[in-house]
Parts: structure tokens; sequence; C-alpha cells
């Protein structure tokens, strides 16, 4: 009854995810935390037409089945990781973790769907609240079903509790001008996905080890966004559009 | 941006599923609608260590990620599939469903995880209530997080109504004396899981084409269990043990 033989399986992503993150620091922890992150699902042939989606219309949200794809696919697999939020010195199971790091680096993420959008040849399904990187390969699109994939009741461990926005987030001048010029219209809703993103502490786990640090960069679409801390509040010094971008 | 050569990525199973269903008829069409379906999760080497496990006690329910590989591998992709509970008539999009047939075959299933055991060599994952057939390729575990995965208020679309258990189901004498045979000490839950599997309904979709039909013959572990419909009742005629198995 035992397998022995090794078992391979090989896939190619159905798609492709353009979102805001275009850096990994900054990413929120799990799906739906900001929700001002609007992104799309690039399909890509032979998956990019409207009928491999019909009926989806009916479902509020989607799993994005996806690779974690930056630095994970190369990273030796360790048995046991240290979560975000339980600091730089606890470690835990991988398997009891939804790391990126893990022996096969897949992620699933829970996600609303605002349809699809069809720009001359390209097909795109609509996402919001996303935490995936920008290019971040997708193996497959599931409709949430909840009677199946809702447990509200489950105990949650050490992640039981939903992370809470830990900072009031303020804007300089430079930065209110700068949002202005990038998101006139506020497609991007720019400002709001700022604010989410600070607001739910994007530093690292490892920034314990340097408690002193007030200073941090991250990067949303082609921006450097630039902000420091004082006190509970966390300000958006500056935002520098990056050169050779977009 | 676009990304225009063609990505494959390979994996590796990290264990195999072992479940009473040991052939595609009978699985449930999702998870946890058979409690009484026990199943491990048999970790391969180099994954068949505690530590890779440490503080998974705290979750009550796991993400099982898995490979369709039943006869799922070798299908051709379509873009639409038929869904069992429309019936045989009525397509959807394949990335609105949650078909074993789909481009990547990918499946997660939200099971209850009850712990690990250790059984000389080998170290097991217990469920309960996997919907995955016996030999399942598994590529991943991760702790099912309630605050990221639970969608309560999620509109399901045409999967929105949980399907409730269809028939009262009854057994003969002669299963009766083979399930007390073949599970002395209740261990395996037999009955339960006899009753669980046949109440859901489990002819496949293209049933409907076969109205008249009232004989039925479903495989769990190594027994054959023959049953026939009574008007809402099914009962379970006869179980018989299949040879060279198990």
């Amino acid at each position: 009854m035992r397998h022995r033989q090794i078992m391979r399986f090989e896939f190619e992503p159905i798609g492709i995810c353009r979102s805001a993150y275009t850096d990994k620091f900054g990413i929120p922890r799990q799906p739906r935390l900001v929700t001002a992150a609007e992104a799309r699902i690039e399909l890509l042939p032979p998956y990019d037409r409207e009928e491999a989606f019909q009926a989806l219309e009916g479902f509020s949200h989607v799993w994005l089945v996806f690779i974690f794809h930056a630095d994970c696919l190369e990273a030796n697999w360790s048995p046991t990781v240290r979560p975000p939020r339980l600091g730089a010195q606890t470690k835990v199971g991988v398997f009891a973790s939804r790391s990126p790091y893990r022996p096969n680096p897949i992620g699933i993420s829970a996600v609303a769907q605002h349809g699809l959008e069809r720009k001359g040849q390209r097909l795109m399904l609509k996402v919001a609240g996303a935490d995936l990187l920008d290019g971040t390969p997708i193996l497959d699109i599931k409709p949430y079903v909840p009677y199946a994939d809702a447990i509200p009741e489950a105990q949650g461990g050490f992640a039981q509790a939903r992370p809470e926005p830990r900072f009031a987030v303020r804007f300089s001048a430079q930065a209110v001008v700068t949002i202005a010029e990038q998101d006139p219209q506020d497609r991007l809703r720019l400002r709001e996905l700022i604010e989410q993103v600070i607001a739910q502490d994007p530093r690292p786990g490892y920034m314990d080890r340097y408690p002193d640090r007030r200073e941090f960069v991250l990067q949303l679409y082609a921006l450097e966004i630039q902000w420091r801390l004082e006190g509970d509040c966390a300000r958006v010094t500056r935002i520098t559009p990056l050169t050779n971008s977009g």
C-alpha cells in the first residue's frame, strides 16, 4: 500500500496577479486586511475566455491558489519558522504556520471578486483584498463555497485574533500633493491603500531587534513611500515616484 | 510587464492520504459532510518529524492542499463542467466550480485535525471529515485561520445551500452481521460511515439519465457495499469483503 516511488507534479500558471505590492515588504500578512488593495488576475492563454468563468457572478469571493514566487522557490526547507506576530524569538512548525517558506510554496487566499474585465486581447478577473505580490503566478481560481470553507467556530491557535490596525496614519503636505498627482481620480484608492498598509504595521518580525529605528520605507506600485513612527502615530513623510518603472 | 515565457513549477508530495474512500464513487462532494470519515495523512520523509507540526495543537482545523490524482491528471482541460448538484444538463465555468477536472488539478479541503500519531517509523496526522480518495498525494498542510479563511457572509452562487442528507438508511441483517465482523470495536465507525455516505446520495450526476435504476454499489475500505433505493429510504442489502485488498 505504501507509495515508494518519487512522485512529481508539474503545473503551469493559469494567470498572473497584477497588484500594488511591487515589493514583498508591506504586503499584509493575510488577505482582506487591506481592503483598498485592488488587483487583477490576468488570465494567460488558453484560459483567457469568459466561458471558463460562467456562473462565477453568483459567488462573492474566490480562492486564489498561487505560488509564493519571490525568494521562496529557492529557499531551503526548514521544519520550523518564526511567524511575524510572535516576534523574532518564537518558532512553530512550518505546517502549523502560513509562512511562505514551505516545502511546496503554494499559497491560498480568499478574496472578494469584482467580475471580469476585457481590455483588448487581455481578460482579467478583478479582485479586492489580495495579499499577493505583483507578478505572482496563479495556479487556480475556485469559488468560495461558504458551507464548505467557512468554519467560524474553528480554533485558530496563535493566530486566533484578527490583527487590529496598530497606528493612526498621517500624511505630510508633500505626500498629499504627490498622491493627488499620481492618482488624480482616486482610481487606485492610493491614499486609503497607503493608510491601511501602514496602519497594519508592515515592519518585518526581525525589526524587534532594532527597537530604536523610527524611519521606514516601503514600495507600492512605482512609488517609494517613506514613513516614520511618532509614538502611536505613523507619519508618511515623503512619496517619491520611482523611475524606469510602471 | 507581461510574462511571456512559459513558467513551470514542480512539486513533490509531503504526504499521502489514507482514507476509507478506496474508490471515487461514494466520496462526498465537499469536506465535513461525512464526519465519520476518519483519515490519516502519512508524512513522507523528510517531513515525517514532529517539530514540523509544533503549535498545531492550538488549531482545530487544517487545510489539505492535494492533487486530484485519480483520472484528473490525464484528463483534457475543458472550459466548462457540469456540477453534480445541478444535474447532468447545466454547465458552469471550470473556475466557477470545485470540479476535480481543472487545468491544475489541485484541491483544497478544510478538515478537523486530531493530532499526530507515530507508528514505528511512520508519522501520521489524523483528520476527520476529509473528502479525499485513498492514496491522494498531499502537497501541503496549513492551519485553518478563522479570521482569514472564514467568510460566513460570502455568497455561494449555485452552491449556497449545504446539501442535506437525502435518504434515511437501513441495513439488512447480513449487513449488520458483516459490519460487526469487520469492525468489532467500532474503531472505523463503519456503520455510521456507510450511513452518512449513502444518506448524502452518492450517485453521480449522470444517473439523472437512469431514473429507473434502484440498485447501486459502492466501495469503502476493502468492502463492497450494495444498496437499493426504496422510496425515500436507502437499504444496505449486502456487504462483501473484497479479496486481495487492504
